[in-house]
Formats: structure tokens, sequence, C-alpha cells
């Protein structure tokens, strides 16, 4: 079998670690199934919708274009937020897209995102359908938040947890370097809703870590008190207390800690609140309380970002997930996400799939009930085997004078 | 010439990513050299008064030991804050240092540390030439600050500066992953004084790299106004503007810029005074002025325990001082620090030398005027060739289960 027509890969949403080698992935499948051109949309659908296309051979013919976007953080092709509407009223601009993919002879259209992305796949596979168009449209999971429901995790998440551990082993080393008065540390995980990433920070444990003392997700309402009450007591034993706490964490009323002393009105063009400080603010709440200064450190970015450590399993998957997109739609679907289902734990295994986008676009999966302690405050061995396979091996960087080098869009 | 008696090593002050290579670097020469025992202090001078020494060799007499010391972050040892009081009046504090030297067999003490730690040292040895005691004292400088006086640099430094321009190189690329509306990152960079670290973000930028678009060093009076005022220029020109700025910035009036409301009537969003970081600060201030909203990154601990992405030039510098200070004390040296002395900038060549501590310690070394631009935003040219050499090369660590190895204590 082969491919007809031309493919087109866009990015879409908040990158991670391993996004670019999703495009790797569909670059070479696309070129190993016939595809005569593999374009890229810079800066996702938006940019797809002004036809700012790139041809992908400028960049990934040669073989060290392909190494060198497996170790490029942050999305190559650019990234977007935008929100596609409903057809109903905006026939416009989804005519365009067809009208531009028809112009470039794309028959294939592959979308790497998370649940806002998933959407934009749904829409447009769904107004091929009742109009009769021949273009496919599959989505390649993304996300440092692992909460893309069906597929066992997403692409982006196991680096950003082997990111998170390894800073935390370095935190807690360091924070124990220490004899005397007790030093807290206030960690600041990113995760709006789910608290995966979070529970990564238990991976930090083992024969040569003390681990975290307590981990905090959203999905238990968290306990201003008795979170309090936590630190006094691991004040009193340990003069090093490091904690992990998502950046989501939620007050019994439903509002977010970080809400705690004022309302917020803020939103995303998603309509999300924006949430930044549940640590600052619960540092705020502890030393009133207690007079214990905590320091709170808050990696940010570099969850995402952190590409010079990021976990080879992950880099494989992102690659492989790309890869089977692309044999997806020459298969004949449309509407579908790439999934990728665990096969066994001893060894590691995992396989691709596609599944249909109606059951993943929107939608959310949380930290299940058995992956947190019966106290909220750790997370259980069945979680940490979850996790564990997903930050193995690496990829290391190729320095140039120093630095990890990236591969760069020209203008 | 042969080593007599025994030698001690200690850690003191904030930790470096390569603080234990120096460890290591005292303990090759010192078996090297003939000493019977090299014993460990735990927790600085502090733990030395209550004889808690540990023996080397059950850590380090296997070349594995050696291997696994170079790649852990924090101080294996411990360190402390301990600052030794002038001996009128503490003849007991004195004479019991040198008890516990005595009873251990003790002639040689390495002492690892920044500015007050070489006070240790200078005390020690002026204490031991004052009353005819034989013993030795020598310092061995590591400070992520690089603010010890005589030295080119200071072990420790490097690798501090090799992660965050690693770091500030994913953070811009992700920045730039988005069109749209300017978002805007400030970067605080540890440096109480002294802004070598600060001015270190200069080394992002380069062939793939756009780079931070300004720095601001303590050496400079901070002015508000001219920052909001940049701020708005880079803005109205870039949709990604990344911004580093010491943790150690102060204004005209000599208050740190992190306590400018303190003075003033403003309070933040929560209605209480803002006593959070510069970049905190700084962000509340520009978003009054302008609306402009800033996402605020401070890396903390990380800048100085990120011993995975260390940088090996550092790593062996580091590994060179501790040796180069069994050496000195060997050849009769003692009220002396081991210094860095850049013989060659290309090739880079670096050679270790001993000075006189009293030159040293309590003293700071402040970035040169010539190493800073014109308008104070930028590091020059000569900076960044002072830079480049320290950052280069790396020591991979040694994964285990996914992650990076450390040795550790056994309790």
């Amino acid at each position: 079998m082969q491919l007809t027509g031309n493919i087109v890969v866009g990015q879409s949403g908040g990158p991670t670690a391993v996004i670019n080698a999703s495009v790797a992935g569909v670059y070479s499948a696309g070129k190993e199934l016939g595809a005569a051109k593999v374009y890229g949309m810079v800066n996702g659908i938006q940019g797809f919708l002004k036809e700012n296309l790139l041809d992908l051979d400028e960049y990934l013919a040669e073989e060290e274009g392909i190494e060198l976007l497996k170790r490029t953080p942050a999305a190559f092709l650019g990234t977007c937020r935008y929100k596609l509407p409903v057809p109903e009223g905006h026939e416009d601009i989804y005519e365009q897209i067809f009208a531009v993919m028809e112009k470039y002879e794309i028959t294939t259209m592959l979308y790497i995102g998370g649940n806002d992305s998933m959407d934009t796949v749904k829409m447009l596979s769904d107004y091929a359908a009742a109009h009769g168009k021949p273009q496919r449209f599959v989505g390649i999971p993304k996300t440092i938040d692992n909460d893309l429901p069906v597929t066992d995790h997403c692409p982006g998440f196991g680096s950003a947890a082997k990111y998170i551990a390894t800073s935390l082993k370095e935190i807690i080393r360091d924070n124990e370097a220490y004899e005397g008065k007790t030093k807290l540390i206030l960690v600041e995980i990113m995760g709006r809703h789910a608290g995966w990433l979070t529970g990564a920070a238990g991976l930090a444990k083992g024969e040569d870590c003390t681990g975290v003392d307590a981990i905090y997700l959203p999905e238990r309402v968290f306990d201003v008190d008795a979170f309090v009450a936590k630190i006094e007591e691991l004040a009193a034993k340990k003069s090093s207390v490091v904690i992990a706490v998502s950046e989501g964490v939620k007050l019994a009323d439903g509002r977010f800690v970080s809400e705690f002393f004022a309302e917020s009105t803020d939103v995303d063009v998603f309509g999300h609140k924006q949430v930044a400080g549940s640590c600052a603010t619960l540092a705020d709440i502890v030393e009133r309380r207690t007079g214990i200064k905590a320091r709170v450190i808050e990696p940010s970015l570099l969850q995402r970002a952190a590409t010079h450590i990021a976990s080879l399993t992950d880099i494989d998957e992102a690659f492989a997930a790309g890869s089977a997109g692309v044999k997806a739609a020459m298969e004949g679907l449309s509407g579908v996400m790439i999934t990728l289902n665990r096969v066994s734990d001893a060894p590691y295994k995992c396989e691709t799939a596609a599944y249909d986008i109606h059951a993943i676009a929107n939608l959310e999966k949380m930290v299940p009930e058995q992956f947190i302690s019966k106290d909220g405050c750790q997370i259980t061995d069945e979680f940490l085997a979850y996790l564990r396979p997903l930050i193995q091996s690496e990829l290391y960087p190729i320095f140039k004078d120093g630095l990890p080098a990236h591969l760069v869009r020209r203008k």
C-alpha cells in the first residue's frame, strides 16, 4: 500500500520535550510510505489557514536533521492556542482549511496536541465526513499532563516525569546537606486538573534518595489545616522537608489553593482559570501559622522544555506515535487518535493503536484512586510501577560549544 | 616527598554541583602522597568539633566510588554555616579543634568553601602560627557566585553557568513557539552581590538561539523606570521576551529591588506587602504600569545542584583544586587558598597555584566594568570569552533505573 498525495503535520498547545520527535516520526513514515511532500504547518491550524507551510525535506532529508530535531525542545513548527469554532456559522473557516489542503494536494493532516487539539481533529474529520470530503485527520497525543483518555500514557509525560524526579533528587540532596533547623521546600508541579506529573515526584525515592516527604495531587480536596499539621509533624522530626504540590490543588469549596486569599477572574482563551502560585500561597499560610519559612521552587516551563534530560523511551514512543498516525491514515482511518497500549510491564512493552477521537477529545483522565495513598499524601507502589518504565534510558544531547544544540526554523 | 600524618577535608557553605569533585581530588592526592587516612568531617567545622568524622576509604577506595562522587550533587560530607568566632575569648573552641586533630593524627585540614569558609581557614592558620602549632590549613575555593578574589574563577561556577545557559536555551525556545501577544518571562538568577552567574545568561545566544533580551546585574544600580521602558520597547517588537535578572539587583537608595514595596504604600494584589524575590516584584510593577503579565522563573537551588548537566571542565578543575591543596600542604604551605590561574584562552589552559588567604577571606570580586555593556542591559564579548571555556564538556551521569545515581553517606 502506498500513500497518495501529500501530508501536513502540525503542533498545537503547550509544547513538550519530545513533541518534535513526533514530527520526525511523521516525516520518516510519510517519506517511507511514498508521500511526495511532508509539510509542516507553522503555528498550528492558525498558520495553516494563512498557508504558512514549510517543506520538511529542507530540514529532515539528512539523518542529521532528524537526530537534531529529536533533541530539540519546544515546538519546532511553532504552536498555537487557537480553538477551531463549531462549523455552524463558520463554514468559511472550514472551507478555507480544505481549500489549502487541496491547493497543496494534502490528503492527510496529522495534528499533535492535547485535549483541545484533539477537538480540532474531531471537528475537521466530522466536517469531512459530513461533506463527503476525502481528506483524513489523525491526532497524535502530546501532553506533559498525561490526561488524555484511552491511551495508557501520553508522549511528553515520561520526559517531564524524568525531569521532575531528577531535579527532586538534586533538590533533596541539597536540602539534606545541612543539619539543624528545619529547611522546608515546596515544589510546585504543573498539571491544572490531573496529578500525573505531580505524582512523578514519587520517583525520586530510592536507595540513594529519601524521596519527597509528601505529595499533593489535585484529585484530592486540599485541606489547609491538615497540610499545616503535616508540615509541623515533619518539621518536628526532620531537618530537611521537601514537598511536592500540584499547581492545581483545590480547596473544598472548589477554589484553587492559589485563590485562598482572593478570587481570580483571569481565564485563558479556552476558559481555563490561570493557575499559578499554589506553593507561594501555601508558604504564606505556613509562615503565618507556624513561623516556618518555606522556599518555593517552581520549575515552570522547564518541566516541559528540558529536552536535555528527556526519556529515550518517551522520545521513541513520540516518534512511533507520529509514524503510526501516518500509517493509520494510509489504511483509511480518519477521526482517530493514536494511542499507546501497554502490553506488559516486565519487560516493558508498548504498542500503538488508533482510537475513535470522539471518545478522547475534550475529556480528561484523572489519576485513579488506587494510585493515591489512603492519607492522600503519597503515591502507591502501583502508581510507581506505572511510572517507572516511562522514564527509562536517555538520548544524549549533541553538544556544541558547551551547550545542547537545537534545530531551528529558518525565517 | 611524602605526607606525614592524616588529612581531613570538610565542606562549608552552600553546595555546588562539583563540590564533591574537590573531596575526590583531596582523597586521591592524599592517598597518592602517602596519607594513611583521609578523613571527611561531617557538616564542616561544626561536625569536626563534635568529632563527627568518617574514613573516606569506606566510600572511595574503589574507583567506582570516586566516579559516583564526582557525579553527586550537594555536599557529600554535609555542610554548615557556622562562623568561627575570633580566638580572643573563644580559645576553648580553637584548642578543641587542635585537640581533635591531634587525637586523629591529622596534620592537614582542607576546607572547601566560599568567602566565609576562607575566613575559617585564615583564623585557624593564624592561630596555629601564633601558637607554634604544626598543623596546616588550606582553603579550596567553591562557589557558584564566582566572587572569590585572586582566582580567575571558582569551581562550581562553570557548572552553574552551564545549567543557566542550557535552561535558558530551553526556556527561550519554548517561549518562541507561540506567535501573537508578547509573552514576557523574567528569570531570577542567584548571586546576592556579584552578577557573575546572571551574566552567564548571555551564553544562551548562538546560531540556534536568539538569546536573552536583557541581563541585569547587581553591579549596576537598577532603574525601575528604565526597566519598564525597556520591557515596553521589547514587547512592541517581539512576541517572546526573556530577561535575566539577578536576585541581588538594587535600587539607587541601596535597597534590594525585592524591597521595592517595603517602603512604599503599594501593596500586592492580595493586599499585603510584597516579600517575594526581585523578579516577582518586577513582574508586579510591570503589570501595574503596562498591563503586560510576566511569568517568573526562579531555578533556585537547581542552579547549584544540577550535577546532571555539570561542566566537565568544572569537575576536573574542582578535582584539581582539591589535589593541589594536598600538595600545597605537603610542601609546607598553610594559610593559603588554591587558585585557578588562566594561562590561555585558545586553547583554554588553566593551572592551580596557592595564594595567601589574607588577600581572599571575606572579600568579594565583582564583575568588572568592561564585562558589562554601556547601557547595563547586556554583557560584553569580553565577558563571553571569559565564560565560554568554563562550560565545556560533560561527564554523563551514571543512570540507575532511569535517574542519575548518587553516592550517599551511610548513617
